[in-house]
Protein backbone atom coordinates (compact mmCIF):
# COMPACT_ATOMS: atom_id res chain seq x y z
CA UNK A 1 0.00 0.00 0.00
CA UNK A 2 1.34 3.12 -0.78
CA UNK A 3 1.79 6.23 1.87
CA UNK A 4 -0.68 8.21 -0.22
CA UNK A 5 -3.35 5.07 -0.12
CA UNK A 6 -2.69 5.04 3.88
CA UNK A 7 -3.07 8.89 4.13
CA UNK A 8 -6.51 8.78 2.45
CA UNK A 9 -7.70 5.58 3.88
CA UNK A 10 -6.80 7.22 7.33
CA UNK A 11 -7.94 10.49 6.61
CA UNK A 12 -11.89 8.58 5.21
CA UNK A 13 -11.74 6.39 8.41
CA UNK A 14 -11.80 9.32 10.60
CA UNK A 15 -13.25 12.30 8.75
CA UNK A 16 -10.12 14.49 9.73
CA UNK A 17 -7.31 15.69 8.32
CA UNK A 18 -5.30 16.55 11.94
CA UNK A 19 -2.53 15.48 13.09
CA UNK A 20 -1.95 15.48 16.51
CA UNK A 21 1.42 16.48 17.83
CA UNK A 22 2.82 14.57 20.59
CA UNK A 23 5.17 17.01 22.66
CA UNK A 24 4.42 16.34 26.21
CA UNK A 25 6.28 18.30 28.98
CA UNK A 26 6.32 16.97 32.04
CA UNK A 27 5.97 20.32 34.02
CA UNK A 28 2.92 21.01 31.51
CA UNK A 29 0.92 17.84 32.06
CA UNK A 30 -2.71 18.10 33.25
CA UNK A 31 -2.54 18.14 37.00
CA UNK A 32 -4.04 14.42 38.03
CA UNK A 33 -0.93 13.20 36.16
CA UNK A 34 1.79 16.13 37.09
CA UNK A 35 1.62 15.19 40.62
CA UNK A 36 2.44 11.72 40.16
CA UNK A 37 5.89 10.72 41.95
CA UNK A 38 7.24 9.21 38.32
CA UNK A 39 7.80 11.97 35.81
CA UNK A 40 8.70 9.90 32.92
CA UNK A 41 5.61 7.35 33.32
CA UNK A 42 2.95 9.96 33.95
CA UNK A 43 4.32 11.11 30.00
CA UNK A 44 3.69 7.89 28.99
CA UNK A 45 -0.10 7.65 30.72
CA UNK A 46 -0.82 11.27 29.22
CA UNK A 47 0.51 10.21 26.05
CA UNK A 48 -1.39 7.16 25.96
CA UNK A 49 -4.88 9.02 27.23
CA UNK A 50 -4.54 11.44 24.37
CA UNK A 51 -4.13 9.01 21.75
CA UNK A 52 -7.18 6.95 23.42
CA UNK A 53 -9.37 10.12 23.41
CA UNK A 54 -8.60 11.21 19.61
CA UNK A 55 -7.73 7.86 17.98
CA UNK A 56 -10.96 7.86 15.69
CA UNK A 57 -10.92 11.93 15.04
CA UNK A 58 -7.33 12.37 14.00
CA UNK A 59 -6.04 10.79 10.93
CA UNK A 60 -2.41 10.90 12.53
CA UNK A 61 -0.15 11.40 15.06
CA UNK A 62 3.75 13.00 15.03
CA UNK A 63 5.34 12.24 18.40
CA UNK A 64 8.33 14.66 18.24
CA UNK A 65 11.70 13.18 19.36
CA UNK A 66 13.00 15.69 21.15
CA UNK A 67 10.84 15.43 23.80
CA UNK A 68 11.04 11.94 24.39
CA UNK A 69 14.88 11.82 24.49
CA UNK A 70 14.99 14.78 26.70
CA UNK A 71 13.50 12.06 29.80
CA UNK A 72 16.45 9.83 28.62
CA UNK A 73 16.00 5.93 27.47
CA UNK A 74 13.18 5.61 29.08
CA UNK A 75 11.84 8.13 27.19
CA UNK A 76 13.00 6.69 24.26
CA UNK A 77 11.24 3.00 25.28
CA UNK A 78 8.02 5.25 25.66
CA UNK A 79 8.43 6.61 22.16
CA UNK A 80 8.39 2.82 20.87
CA UNK A 81 5.90 2.33 22.91
CA UNK A 82 3.62 4.67 21.84
CA UNK A 83 4.59 3.49 18.54
CA UNK A 84 3.36 0.22 19.05
CA UNK A 85 -0.13 1.71 20.87
CA UNK A 86 -1.43 3.77 17.73
CA UNK A 87 -3.80 2.24 16.03
CA UNK A 88 -1.86 0.69 12.90
CA UNK A 89 -4.33 2.45 10.55
CA UNK A 90 -3.59 5.68 11.31
CA UNK A 91 -0.34 7.87 9.84
CA UNK A 92 2.89 7.85 12.55
CA UNK A 93 5.24 10.54 11.73
CA UNK A 94 8.58 11.10 13.95
CA UNK A 95 9.28 14.38 14.07
CA UNK A 96 12.77 13.41 13.86
CA UNK A 97 14.35 17.03 12.23
CA UNK A 98 17.49 14.14 11.67
CA UNK A 99 19.79 15.68 8.87
CA UNK A 100 22.40 13.48 8.37
CA UNK A 101 24.12 11.33 5.03
CA UNK A 102 25.48 7.60 3.92
CA UNK A 103 25.53 5.12 6.46
CA UNK A 104 24.29 7.97 9.41
CA UNK A 105 21.28 8.05 7.38
CA UNK A 106 20.72 4.85 6.51
CA UNK A 107 20.59 3.96 10.20
CA UNK A 108 17.74 6.95 10.79
CA UNK A 109 16.45 5.32 8.36
CA UNK A 110 16.26 1.42 9.06
CA UNK A 111 15.80 2.63 12.98
CA UNK A 112 12.13 4.83 12.46
CA UNK A 113 11.00 2.66 9.10
CA UNK A 114 12.57 -0.53 9.37
CA UNK A 115 12.26 -1.18 13.14
CA UNK A 116 9.65 0.79 14.47
CA UNK A 117 7.41 0.88 11.77
CA UNK A 118 7.09 4.77 11.80
CA UNK A 119 4.96 5.73 8.12
CA UNK A 120 6.68 9.28 7.82
CA UNK A 121 9.77 11.06 9.31
CA UNK A 122 10.94 14.34 9.31
CA UNK A 123 14.29 15.35 7.28
CA UNK A 124 16.31 18.62 7.73
CA UNK A 125 17.83 19.18 3.87
CA UNK A 126 20.73 20.90 4.98
CA UNK A 127 23.14 18.73 3.57
CA UNK A 128 21.44 17.98 0.65
CA UNK A 129 19.93 15.50 -1.66
CA UNK A 130 22.13 12.97 -0.06
CA UNK A 131 20.32 13.69 3.18
CA UNK A 132 17.07 12.07 1.81
CA UNK A 133 17.56 9.73 -0.35
CA UNK A 134 18.57 7.24 2.58
CA UNK A 135 14.75 7.61 3.99
CA UNK A 136 13.45 7.22 0.22
CA UNK A 137 14.06 3.16 0.56
CA UNK A 138 11.17 2.25 2.07
CA UNK A 139 8.28 1.88 0.17
CA UNK A 140 4.89 3.22 1.84
CA UNK A 141 6.60 5.30 4.03
CA UNK A 142 6.56 9.10 3.52
CA UNK A 143 10.16 11.59 4.04
CA UNK A 144 8.63 14.89 5.13
CA UNK A 145 11.77 17.41 4.24
CA UNK A 146 11.97 20.97 6.18
CA UNK A 147 11.11 23.23 3.25
CA UNK A 148 9.27 27.05 4.65
CA UNK A 149 9.24 26.25 8.49
CA UNK A 150 6.66 27.97 10.23
CA UNK A 151 9.45 29.87 12.85
CA UNK A 152 10.76 33.25 12.59
CA UNK A 153 13.88 32.01 11.86
CA UNK A 154 12.46 30.88 8.58
CA UNK A 155 13.65 34.54 7.09
CA UNK A 156 17.45 33.84 8.00
CA UNK A 157 17.94 31.54 5.49
CA UNK A 158 14.66 29.89 3.83
CA UNK A 159 13.28 33.22 2.41
CA UNK A 160 16.98 33.88 1.00
CA UNK A 161 17.03 34.79 -2.82
CA UNK A 162 18.67 32.24 -5.10
CA UNK A 163 18.48 33.07 -8.54
CA UNK A 164 15.58 35.30 -8.48
CA UNK A 165 13.42 32.52 -6.39
CA UNK A 166 13.65 31.61 -2.49
CA UNK A 167 15.74 28.83 -1.26
CA UNK A 168 12.55 27.10 -0.08
CA UNK A 169 11.28 26.31 -3.44
CA UNK A 170 15.21 25.40 -4.43
CA UNK A 171 14.66 23.06 -1.24
CA UNK A 172 11.40 21.85 -2.50
CA UNK A 173 12.81 21.06 -6.18
CA UNK A 174 15.63 19.50 -4.45
CA UNK A 175 13.27 17.25 -2.65
CA UNK A 176 11.06 16.21 -5.35
CA UNK A 177 14.24 15.28 -7.73
CA UNK A 178 15.72 13.28 -5.00
CA UNK A 179 12.76 11.11 -5.30
CA UNK A 180 11.86 10.68 -8.64
CA UNK A 181 12.26 7.13 -8.29
CA UNK A 182 9.82 7.06 -5.43
CA UNK A 183 7.53 9.64 -6.15
CA UNK A 184 5.39 9.20 -3.75
CA UNK A 185 7.29 8.72 -0.88
CA UNK A 186 8.51 12.65 -0.82
CA UNK A 187 6.45 15.58 1.06
CA UNK A 188 7.21 18.99 2.69
CA UNK A 189 6.93 20.52 5.97
CA UNK A 190 5.21 23.93 5.30
CA UNK A 191 4.34 25.98 8.36
CA UNK A 192 0.99 27.43 8.09
CA UNK A 193 2.15 30.74 9.13
CA UNK A 194 2.46 31.69 5.83
CA UNK A 195 -0.35 30.50 3.79
CA UNK A 196 -0.35 32.24 0.65
CA UNK A 197 3.43 30.87 0.36
CA UNK A 198 2.01 27.66 1.06
CA UNK A 199 -0.45 27.64 -1.46
CA UNK A 200 2.22 28.61 -4.29
CA UNK A 201 3.97 25.78 -3.30
CA UNK A 202 0.66 23.42 -3.81
CA UNK A 203 0.15 25.15 -7.45
CA UNK A 204 3.98 24.40 -8.23
CA UNK A 205 3.68 20.59 -6.59
CA UNK A 206 -0.17 19.67 -6.77
CA UNK A 207 0.63 15.62 -5.62
CA UNK A 208 3.19 16.80 -2.54
CA UNK A 209 1.65 15.67 0.29
CA UNK A 210 2.37 18.36 2.98
CA UNK A 211 3.02 18.14 7.27
CA UNK A 212 1.64 21.90 8.37
CA UNK A 213 2.21 22.74 11.71
CA UNK A 214 2.21 26.15 12.95
CA UNK A 215 -1.66 26.14 13.51
CA UNK A 216 -2.82 27.44 17.10
CA UNK A 217 -0.22 28.38 19.28
CA UNK A 218 1.67 29.70 16.54
CA UNK A 219 -0.90 31.70 14.85
CA UNK A 220 -1.66 29.98 12.01
CA UNK A 221 -5.21 29.77 10.97
CA UNK A 222 -7.17 26.24 9.53
CA UNK A 223 -9.13 27.81 7.58
CA UNK A 224 -6.73 29.95 5.90
CA UNK A 225 -4.23 26.72 4.97
CA UNK A 226 -7.10 24.39 3.68
CA UNK A 227 -8.04 27.30 1.57
CA UNK A 228 -4.86 27.85 0.13
CA UNK A 229 -3.91 23.70 -0.26
CA UNK A 230 -6.70 23.29 -3.07
CA UNK A 231 -7.65 20.19 -2.15
CA UNK A 232 -3.89 18.59 -2.15
CA UNK A 233 -2.87 15.81 0.31
CA UNK A 234 -2.76 17.51 3.82
CA UNK A 235 -1.76 16.74 7.05
CA UNK A 236 -2.54 19.90 9.48
CA UNK A 237 -0.65 19.05 13.05
CA UNK A 238 -2.11 20.60 16.23
CA UNK A 239 0.10 20.40 19.26
CA UNK A 240 0.17 22.43 21.96
CA UNK A 241 -3.55 23.43 22.06
CA UNK A 242 -4.87 19.54 21.91
CA UNK A 243 -2.17 18.75 24.60
CA UNK A 244 -2.86 21.25 26.92
CA UNK A 245 -6.22 22.27 26.35
CA UNK A 246 -7.16 21.61 29.93
CA UNK A 247 -4.83 20.71 33.21
CA UNK A 248 -7.79 18.97 34.69
CA UNK A 249 -9.40 15.51 34.93
CA UNK A 250 -11.29 16.55 31.61
CA UNK A 251 -8.16 16.57 29.80
CA UNK A 252 -8.89 13.46 27.26
CA UNK A 253 -12.26 14.89 26.71
CA UNK A 254 -11.18 18.47 25.97
CA UNK A 255 -8.22 17.65 24.06
CA UNK A 256 -10.84 15.50 22.05
CA UNK A 257 -12.71 18.44 21.38
CA UNK A 258 -10.29 20.54 20.34
CA UNK A 259 -9.49 18.18 17.55
CA UNK A 260 -13.21 17.91 16.22
CA UNK A 261 -13.08 21.84 16.52
CA UNK A 262 -9.76 22.09 14.64
CA UNK A 263 -7.48 23.70 17.08
CA UNK B 1 35.47 27.46 32.33
CA UNK B 2 34.72 28.51 28.50
CA UNK B 3 34.57 25.61 25.74
CA UNK B 4 38.04 27.52 24.48
CA UNK B 5 39.99 27.01 27.79
CA UNK B 6 38.45 23.33 27.91
CA UNK B 7 39.46 22.78 24.44
CA UNK B 8 42.90 24.08 24.59
CA UNK B 9 43.61 22.35 28.10
CA UNK B 10 42.50 18.94 26.19
CA UNK B 11 44.43 19.40 23.10
CA UNK B 12 47.64 20.61 25.44
CA UNK B 13 47.27 17.35 27.39
CA UNK B 14 47.28 15.00 24.42
CA UNK B 15 49.33 16.39 21.88
CA UNK B 16 47.03 16.39 19.54
CA UNK B 17 43.50 17.47 17.35
CA UNK B 18 41.95 14.58 16.71
CA UNK B 19 38.26 13.61 17.64
CA UNK B 20 37.23 10.29 17.48
CA UNK B 21 33.84 9.78 15.52
CA UNK B 22 32.45 6.61 17.57
CA UNK B 23 29.54 5.52 15.07
CA UNK B 24 29.67 2.12 15.49
CA UNK B 25 27.79 -0.41 13.56
CA UNK B 26 27.26 -4.06 14.78
CA UNK B 27 28.33 -6.04 11.71
CA UNK B 28 30.95 -3.74 11.28
CA UNK B 29 33.00 -4.62 14.52
CA UNK B 30 35.92 -6.72 14.89
CA UNK B 31 35.47 -10.54 14.87
CA UNK B 32 35.91 -11.40 18.85
CA UNK B 33 33.16 -8.93 19.22
CA UNK B 34 31.01 -9.48 15.85
CA UNK B 35 30.54 -12.68 17.14
CA UNK B 36 29.12 -12.21 20.86
CA UNK B 37 25.40 -12.90 21.24
CA UNK B 38 24.45 -9.89 22.40
CA UNK B 39 25.21 -6.91 19.41
CA UNK B 40 23.98 -4.54 21.55
CA UNK B 41 26.06 -5.33 24.29
CA UNK B 42 28.64 -5.53 21.83
CA UNK B 43 28.75 -1.91 20.35
CA UNK B 44 28.91 -0.91 24.43
CA UNK B 45 32.12 -3.07 24.34
CA UNK B 46 33.61 -2.09 21.10
CA UNK B 47 33.44 1.79 22.49
CA UNK B 48 34.88 1.30 25.82
CA UNK B 49 37.98 -0.48 24.25
CA UNK B 50 38.34 2.04 21.43
CA UNK B 51 38.12 4.99 24.09
CA UNK B 52 40.37 3.06 26.53
CA UNK B 53 43.23 2.90 24.06
CA UNK B 54 42.88 6.05 22.34
CA UNK B 55 42.21 8.31 25.70
CA UNK B 56 45.54 9.66 26.20
CA UNK B 57 45.92 10.36 22.41
CA UNK B 58 42.80 12.11 21.33
CA UNK B 59 41.16 15.16 22.71
CA UNK B 60 37.39 14.49 22.06
CA UNK B 61 35.14 12.06 21.02
CA UNK B 62 32.05 12.42 19.02
CA UNK B 63 29.08 9.85 19.04
CA UNK B 64 27.28 9.85 16.34
CA UNK B 65 23.69 9.57 18.05
CA UNK B 66 22.12 7.44 15.14
CA UNK B 67 24.20 4.61 15.57
CA UNK B 68 22.87 4.21 18.94
CA UNK B 69 19.50 5.42 18.18
CA UNK B 70 19.07 2.47 15.73
CA UNK B 71 19.48 -0.18 18.45
CA UNK B 72 16.69 1.44 20.10
CA UNK B 73 16.50 2.60 23.78
CA UNK B 74 19.20 -0.14 25.07
CA UNK B 75 21.79 1.59 22.62
CA UNK B 76 20.20 5.39 24.21
CA UNK B 77 21.19 4.06 27.46
CA UNK B 78 24.84 3.23 25.60
CA UNK B 79 25.16 6.59 24.51
CA UNK B 80 24.95 7.60 28.24
CA UNK B 81 26.69 5.13 29.49
CA UNK B 82 29.69 6.42 27.09
CA UNK B 83 29.55 9.42 28.24
CA UNK B 84 30.36 8.70 31.73
CA UNK B 85 33.28 6.49 30.59
CA UNK B 86 34.63 9.41 28.75
CA UNK B 87 37.09 11.13 30.65
CA UNK B 88 35.91 14.84 32.07
CA UNK B 89 39.14 16.42 30.46
CA UNK B 90 38.30 15.50 27.01
CA UNK B 91 35.76 16.91 24.70
CA UNK B 92 32.31 15.04 24.13
CA UNK B 93 30.50 16.47 20.96
CA UNK B 94 26.79 14.74 20.77
CA UNK B 95 26.59 14.48 16.81
CA UNK B 96 23.10 14.91 16.79
CA UNK B 97 22.40 17.35 13.73
CA UNK B 98 19.48 18.34 15.48
CA UNK B 99 17.26 21.54 14.00
CA UNK B 100 14.40 22.53 15.95
CA UNK B 101 13.10 25.43 17.71
CA UNK B 102 11.51 26.91 20.59
CA UNK B 103 10.54 24.47 23.16
CA UNK B 104 11.88 21.35 21.49
CA UNK B 105 15.33 23.11 20.91
CA UNK B 106 15.18 23.90 24.61
CA UNK B 107 14.72 20.14 24.96
CA UNK B 108 17.48 19.01 23.11
CA UNK B 109 19.80 21.09 24.64
CA UNK B 110 18.56 20.54 28.07
CA UNK B 111 19.33 16.73 27.08
CA UNK B 112 22.81 16.99 25.95
CA UNK B 113 23.84 19.82 27.78
CA UNK B 114 21.92 20.23 31.03
CA UNK B 115 21.88 16.50 31.78
CA UNK B 116 23.82 14.59 30.06
CA UNK B 117 26.79 17.17 30.46
CA UNK B 118 27.94 16.55 26.98
CA UNK B 119 30.76 19.84 26.03
CA UNK B 120 29.28 20.32 22.09
CA UNK B 121 26.90 19.30 19.78
CA UNK B 122 26.28 19.32 16.55
CA UNK B 123 23.23 21.24 15.04
CA UNK B 124 21.55 21.82 11.39
CA UNK B 125 21.06 25.49 10.52
CA UNK B 126 18.16 24.92 8.12
CA UNK B 127 15.33 26.58 10.52
CA UNK B 128 17.30 29.51 11.25
CA UNK B 129 18.86 31.26 14.13
CA UNK B 130 16.29 30.03 16.60
CA UNK B 131 17.47 26.75 15.86
CA UNK B 132 21.04 27.38 17.91
CA UNK B 133 19.51 29.95 20.43
CA UNK B 134 18.52 27.80 22.75
CA UNK B 135 21.43 25.99 22.76
CA UNK B 136 24.09 29.20 23.69
CA UNK B 137 22.20 29.31 26.89
CA UNK B 138 24.62 26.94 28.63
CA UNK B 139 28.09 28.30 29.60
CA UNK B 140 30.89 26.63 28.94
CA UNK B 141 29.44 24.48 26.09
CA UNK B 142 29.82 24.85 21.89
CA UNK B 143 27.57 24.68 19.18
CA UNK B 144 28.31 23.19 16.15
CA UNK B 145 26.19 24.59 13.38
CA UNK B 146 26.60 22.70 9.76
CA UNK B 147 27.78 25.19 7.77
CA UNK B 148 29.98 23.64 4.91
CA UNK B 149 29.07 19.50 5.10
CA UNK B 150 31.77 17.02 3.33
CA UNK B 151 29.57 15.05 1.31
CA UNK B 152 28.69 15.68 -2.50
CA UNK B 153 24.73 16.68 -1.53
CA UNK B 154 26.51 19.80 -0.04
CA UNK B 155 26.30 21.59 -3.44
CA UNK B 156 22.75 21.03 -3.83
CA UNK B 157 21.88 24.26 -0.94
CA UNK B 158 25.35 24.56 0.63
CA UNK B 159 27.41 26.56 -2.38
CA UNK B 160 24.39 27.76 -4.04
CA UNK B 161 24.66 31.90 -4.58
CA UNK B 162 23.11 34.31 -2.40
CA UNK B 163 23.74 38.06 -3.35
CA UNK B 164 27.26 37.09 -5.15
CA UNK B 165 28.16 34.85 -2.25
CA UNK B 166 27.32 31.33 -1.28
CA UNK B 167 25.02 29.99 1.12
CA UNK B 168 27.17 28.60 3.19
CA UNK B 169 28.86 31.83 4.16
CA UNK B 170 25.59 33.32 5.33
CA UNK B 171 24.90 30.36 7.34
CA UNK B 172 27.87 30.82 9.21
CA UNK B 173 27.33 34.91 9.76
CA UNK B 174 23.74 33.78 11.00
CA UNK B 175 25.28 31.56 13.37
CA UNK B 176 27.85 33.81 15.09
CA UNK B 177 25.29 36.83 14.71
CA UNK B 178 22.97 34.37 16.78
CA UNK B 179 25.91 34.01 19.29
CA UNK B 180 27.01 37.49 19.57
CA UNK B 181 26.23 37.72 23.21
CA UNK B 182 27.81 34.58 23.85
CA UNK B 183 30.73 33.91 20.88
CA UNK B 184 32.79 31.60 22.27
CA UNK B 185 30.05 29.15 22.28
CA UNK B 186 29.47 29.08 18.70
CA UNK B 187 31.41 26.77 16.11
CA UNK B 188 30.74 25.53 12.54
CA UNK B 189 30.81 21.58 10.77
CA UNK B 190 33.37 22.48 8.04
CA UNK B 191 34.52 19.61 5.56
CA UNK B 192 37.83 18.76 5.07
CA UNK B 193 37.03 17.70 1.50
CA UNK B 194 37.50 21.82 0.17
CA UNK B 195 39.77 22.66 2.37
CA UNK B 196 40.36 25.76 0.52
CA UNK B 197 36.86 27.02 1.30
CA UNK B 198 37.70 26.52 4.71
CA UNK B 199 41.20 28.23 4.37
CA UNK B 200 38.17 31.15 3.39
CA UNK B 201 35.93 30.84 6.59
CA UNK B 202 39.19 30.47 8.60
CA UNK B 203 40.55 34.16 7.32
CA UNK B 204 36.89 35.61 7.93
CA UNK B 205 36.51 34.11 11.48
CA UNK B 206 39.80 33.60 13.03
CA UNK B 207 38.24 32.59 16.34
CA UNK B 208 35.52 30.03 16.16
CA UNK B 209 36.42 26.20 16.47
CA UNK B 210 35.71 24.46 13.68
CA UNK B 211 34.72 20.84 13.79
CA UNK B 212 36.35 18.94 10.59
CA UNK B 213 34.83 15.52 9.33
CA UNK B 214 35.65 14.25 6.26
CA UNK B 215 39.15 13.02 6.86
CA UNK B 216 39.92 9.63 5.70
CA UNK B 217 37.49 7.34 4.10
CA UNK B 218 35.41 10.52 2.62
CA UNK B 219 39.01 11.70 0.85
CA UNK B 220 40.30 14.88 3.27
CA UNK B 221 43.80 15.28 4.16
CA UNK B 222 44.49 16.16 7.76
CA UNK B 223 47.57 18.06 6.32
CA UNK B 224 45.88 19.75 3.71
CA UNK B 225 42.99 21.01 6.50
CA UNK B 226 45.96 21.59 9.10
CA UNK B 227 47.68 24.33 6.50
CA UNK B 228 43.93 25.61 5.38
CA UNK B 229 43.13 26.00 9.05
CA UNK B 230 45.87 28.43 9.94
CA UNK B 231 46.25 27.83 13.82
CA UNK B 232 42.52 28.44 14.48
CA UNK B 233 40.62 26.34 16.90
CA UNK B 234 39.65 23.15 15.37
CA UNK B 235 38.62 19.51 16.01
CA UNK B 236 39.77 17.00 13.33
CA UNK B 237 37.19 13.91 13.24
CA UNK B 238 38.61 10.49 12.27
CA UNK B 239 35.98 7.69 12.53
CA UNK B 240 35.79 4.72 10.17
CA UNK B 241 39.73 4.71 9.58
CA UNK B 242 40.23 4.58 13.02
CA UNK B 243 37.25 2.35 14.83
CA UNK B 244 37.71 -0.18 11.86
CA UNK B 245 41.59 -0.25 11.48
CA UNK B 246 41.67 -3.97 12.30
CA UNK B 247 39.00 -6.36 12.10
CA UNK B 248 41.40 -8.92 14.75
CA UNK B 249 42.16 -9.00 18.60
CA UNK B 250 44.84 -5.92 17.91
CA UNK B 251 41.62 -3.54 16.91
CA UNK B 252 42.05 -1.05 19.95
CA UNK B 253 45.67 -0.72 19.29
CA UNK B 254 45.21 -0.56 15.73
CA UNK B 255 42.76 2.61 16.55
CA UNK B 256 45.56 4.17 18.46
CA UNK B 257 47.89 3.76 15.88
CA UNK B 258 45.46 5.53 13.51
CA UNK B 259 44.92 8.20 15.92
CA UNK B 260 48.74 8.70 16.80
CA UNK B 261 49.08 8.42 12.98
CA UNK B 262 46.64 10.78 12.58
CA UNK B 263 44.37 8.66 9.58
Amino acid sequence: MTFRDRLIAAQTATGSLICVGLDPLPDRLPEPLRNLPDKVEAVRLFCKEIIAATADVACAYKPNLAFFEALGARGWEIFEDLVDTIPDDRIIIADAKRGDIGSTADLYAEAFFGRLLCDGITVSPYMGSDALTPFLQYPGTCTFALVLTSNPGAEDLQLKQIDGEPLYKHTARMAVAAAKDQPGEIGFVVGATRPALLGDLRTEFPDVPFLVPGVGTQGGSYEDVLKANKNGPILINLGRSVLYASSGNDFAEKARGRVEGRG
